[in-house]
């Protein structure tokens, strides 16, 4: 059944999410990019996630009625893991609310947060004195004077138009300062229009990113496939590609460098903005996609021991990948830490703050391959596990991204319920479903802990009719059905046997790696104090879910797990809006230890039974 | 009458010069580029100048006998500021006797020397561990762990080549390391063949030379009329030239790009060095010279208040010039003052380190420009003079520059001797030269004060006869032949009444600079304890007769006067071998006041008088 679900406005962002009816708060804010606090792990038990609901409150809970006084339970105060969505509600977020940790990604994804304070590209409009007799003062110091700043850096090509473009302006205009460097003199006062884009390229997905550079601010995103996944889907294929093919490593990075282009072009659309005031462009992503992205042969990642050209971060001008941008407008590419841990882990732990908080601590970054960083006693150690696209919809027979469409909410209650992103027609599965599918049809034991989805006749006695009636023989497979032709207006959609497999070798794959990196650290996974996950799933992973999979063990804490997003983009936003952010990225790059999992003499072994469900 | 010159070796440089007999060792030292420690100006009143003259030793004086022992003379030892050459001569330079300011410059022109120790680009060869199973170290991070150096800059056309490159040449190559960037890794140890390029760009006159990077040492020079003369002969007609004609500024620019690319080819030849070892290109010019050179605009220096374009060092890849060295190689041009005191400015105040040592210190760079530095209770202010370029030999009917067949010296001894340099017929007349013979028709009154050559019939009655038959009606004007049609094989050297209007302005120009920047620091010219002059006679100026002919006050004590040589070319040579000198310069160039000597009041009155000759 596709019910409808009903709009969440959050103030002041300004922020809005679309949920089921019965979702809490706090997952509400969560879809919509909102972290809370939740130092009790969102179980009514400290009071401290304290909401106003200005329009559309729920009938108080117990652990409401404990936590606030009848005045405030009738000015509309709630806690935010308590109260659930009936329908249209208006949600107020006092400050202090929003998670330490997510403030740092969430400073730069809400226009209300306000700017970096150490922009890589700033723009200031100045007047100056035009040169007199007895002020023969040059006109890059004239001009360093007027924006009261030090030395400036400035390249041949603008410095020989300098001294005209002063004249024919009156000596009036908006210097582009980028650090040290003069990347432009404009005419009239353009410091409003300072724009930067933040790019994550993921294996699968690319997600671009508009940032007005003043306010830190979110102006357009757009998604799309990666389109190198016509020559592969995963990693390995493409660097045999290139190994192979004479042209493989100029194909690859035109595909991608085209589709970002056009990228810009069509967030430029988005926001009303010109290419010529982007700035700058950030990039994220795994080592690999980061080296076709620059056109180095990434050859040497497709064999022992799969080192990469560099580790640093790289800045050029973005013209050299044949972007659209300011023509001395500059690349970013985030450092990585080893062939297989790229510059989106750096990313991610940039974002989540990982290194700063308490430890242990696990962040696990899940695209087409699943990077894992440990904190533990002031140590940082990375691994990546080849888990595959399924999580990003891809090698799922009815997959997709978490975009319009997506089934990205499965919850079984009584009958089964779907939430689909963006209000339409299901038009496919997306990873949060996915995993939500699974975890259900695990606890009404429809899939069993080796992965075997049951036929109609070996299904329990118990279980629910409305789910029996959707097991079905489709195509050859036994397969369960999520949307039936009548809902979705064309096909319906399906989950596969062998979508299971994919699903079973993704978190067998994942929790392999969690269990390897915890076992050379001497901890168990109840030690963590905090686990972070990150992706590009679309939406919000339920932590049941995810432990019932297995993708997590199931004896960390339950409260200790948080969903942070795409942190690969939150950390190449980052980069886009602060040059700290970018010596801190180095920084944590280098500080973190590359485990290579394939020399782990464990690493199989925890692999063959990770890939085993776990038991209810 | 040319009489021909002798050999005089210095050891253990290994640098000679042809010498006129009768020339002072201290004398010839310095056409050698040698500038030695004379604590009483060279009148054997301190002893501090002893040297051992290793072969053809001239008898001792009367201050030698006084400062050497008898078993000191017979050894060899004698006075350089006293001991004359009479035959080839070897000279023994004991450490210490250099001159400790220009040592700097010596430094760095001899191969003797020794390296630099923060060279802009240095080579090293390196062998780096191949990657294997357990070491996946990124290559760069391997790189940098082999040369031991911090984070590497690498552009990104090399990072793209990098990663084949080291597996082609099995990890082993030199690295090529300018600063924090990779320059380039070459195949096998290349490390012995670096080097660098200084080029003084003077209105008149080019001199580019080849210097080794590991040695400091000079390898081949090439000096050339800057072809820009051919579009006017003085800055101010270039900048017309630009402001008149589209084509102009691309016509100048591109006369001294080829030109400059051309000498390096030459150096290159002289030297047997490939162009793709030259790894830097640094320049020193007057202002309007470096614009030109860089193609900016020089229009706004040729309107009141002429303010440059800037007034930093500038650092390039000298491929923007059209220049062909190492791909990645760079230019850089030094800071400049203001618009008429310049590059070339800078460079003489750093190679001479005028503004370390005791003041008040006046520093003099006589080119087509004339510009003063003073330093006086540690401020330093500048000027420039618009002296015109007959201390280069242009504008002079028979004047050339410095070079083989120049007249460089004059002296007037019963008759007229003249010194010609490379031991062939005289061609012309420099700089040099030019002063002597100015100071010696003073002297025998066949100039006038005023700056009139006497005729025939107005000559003294007591006029040697050997000048008086030299007084001529050569085109219409009186004149006097320095060199016979039978001495020079075909045209005859006269020097003209508009020859010496020349020479009157350009000295007249220059004194009156002098004397306006004392007065604004309430000085007299008989408070200066430092007078260093620069500019590229080709040859070393007789004190005397620079006050003979009123280029210097002539209260100047003469002590304290020493030639320093182009110091515009060894400032330039400072920076293409130290990261240190290019800091030094800017800071100079900064803490330097620039004086427009056109809005002084006093300016005016102080050049009409400065017009007229000294009296005797």
């Amino acid at each position: 059944m596709h019910e409808p679900e009903v709009l969440v406005c959050f103030r002041p962002s300004g922020r809005e999410a679309y949920v089921l009816p019965g979702t809490r708060l706090v997952e509400a804010a969560a879809e919509a990019g909102l972290a809370l606090e939740l130092p009790c792990g969102g179980e009514g038990r400290c009071g401290r996630c304290r909401v106003i609901v200005a329009a559309g409150a729920a009938e108080p809970t117990a652990a409401e009625h404990h936590w606030l006084s009848a005045e405030e339970l009738d000015a509309g105060w709630r806690l935010a893991c308590q109260s659930a969505v009936h329908g249209p509600t208006t949600v107020e977020i006092p400050p202090g609310v929003l998670a330490a940790a997510e403030h740092k990604i969430l400073v730069h994804t809400q226009g209300a947060a306000g700017p970096s304070d150490d922009p890589p590209v700033r723009k200031q409009y100045v007047e100056l004195p035009p040169p007199v007799r007895g002020d023969d003062l040059p006109d890059v110091l004239r001009l360093e004077r007027a924006a009261n700043c030090g030395p400036l850096e400035i390249d041949l090509s603008l410095l020989r138009e300098l001294p005209g473009r002063l004249r024919e302006l009156g000596f009036r205009g908006t210097a582009v300062l980028a650090d040290r460097r003069l990347l432009d003199f404009e005419p009239g006062n353009t410091a409003a229009e300072a724009f930067a884009v933040a790019v994550d390229i993921g294996t699968t997905t690319v997600v671009a990113t508009l940032l007005d550079l003043n306010t830190g601010g979110e102006r357009a995103v757009e998604a799309r496939l990666n389109p190198q996944t016509r020559f592969g889907d995963d990693v390995l294929t493409r660097i045999l590609r290139v190994r192979e093919s004479p042209d493989g490593l100029e194909q690859l990075h035109a595909a991608i460098t085209t589709a970002v282009d056009e990228m810009i072009g069509q967030l430029c659309q988005q926001a009303g903005a010109a290419r010529e005031q982007i700035y700058e462009v950030t990039f994220a992503g795994n080592t690999t996609m980061q080296q076709l992205l620059c056109r180095i042969d990434p050859s040497s990642l497709g064999e022992v021991p799969f080192a990469p050209a560099t580790a640093h971060g790289l800045a050029f001008l973005a013209a050299e990948l044949g972007l659209h941008i300011h023509p001395r407008g500059a690349a970013y590419v985030m450092p990585v830490i080893g062939g297989f841990v790229g510059g989106d882990t750096v990313a991610g732990m940039l974002a989540t703050g990982m290194a700063d908080g308490d430890g242990p601590a696990l962040l696990l970054d899940i695209g087409t391959n699943g990077e894992i960083v440990l904190l533990a006693d002031g140590k940082l150690s990375a691994a990546s596990t080849a888990a595959g696209p399924a999580f990003e919809g891809a090698r799922i027979s009815c997959g997709m991204r978490g975009s319009t469409g997506a089934i990205e909410k499965v919850v079984v209650d009584g009958h089964l319920r779907t939430n689909v992103i963006g209000n339409v027609p299901p038009a496919g599965l997306c990873g949060s479903g996915l995993i939500d599918v699974a975890a259900e049809l695990l606890r009404h034991r429809i899939l069993t802990p080796q992965g075997r989805l049951q036929s109609p006749e070996q299904l329990p006695a118990d279980v629910l009719p409305d789910l029996a009636q959707r097991i079905v023989l489709y195509e050859k497979q036994v397969s369960f059905v999520l949307a039936s032709e009548s809902e979705t207006g064309g096909r319906p959609i399906v989950l596969t046997q062998r979508d299971l497999r994919e699903l079973q070798l993704a978190t067998g794959a994942i929790r392999a790696g969690v269990v390897i990196l915890l076992q050379r650290a001497g901890l168990e996974p109840k030690d963590l104090k905090r686990v972070m996950m990150g992706g590009g799933f679309g939406n919000f992973i339920r932590r049941s879910n995810a432990q019932r999979i297995g993708l997590l063990p199931s004896q960390i804490e339950h409260r200790r797990i948080r969903y942070m997003g795409n942190t690969s983009l939150a950390g190449a936003r980052l980069a886009a809006l602060s040059l700290r952010a970018r010596r801190m990225a180095e920084e944590l790059a280098r500080r973190t230890e590359h485990v290579d999992l394939s020399t782990d003499v464990n690493f199989q072994r925890a692999f063959a039974e990770s890939m085993i469900f776990p038991e209810a």
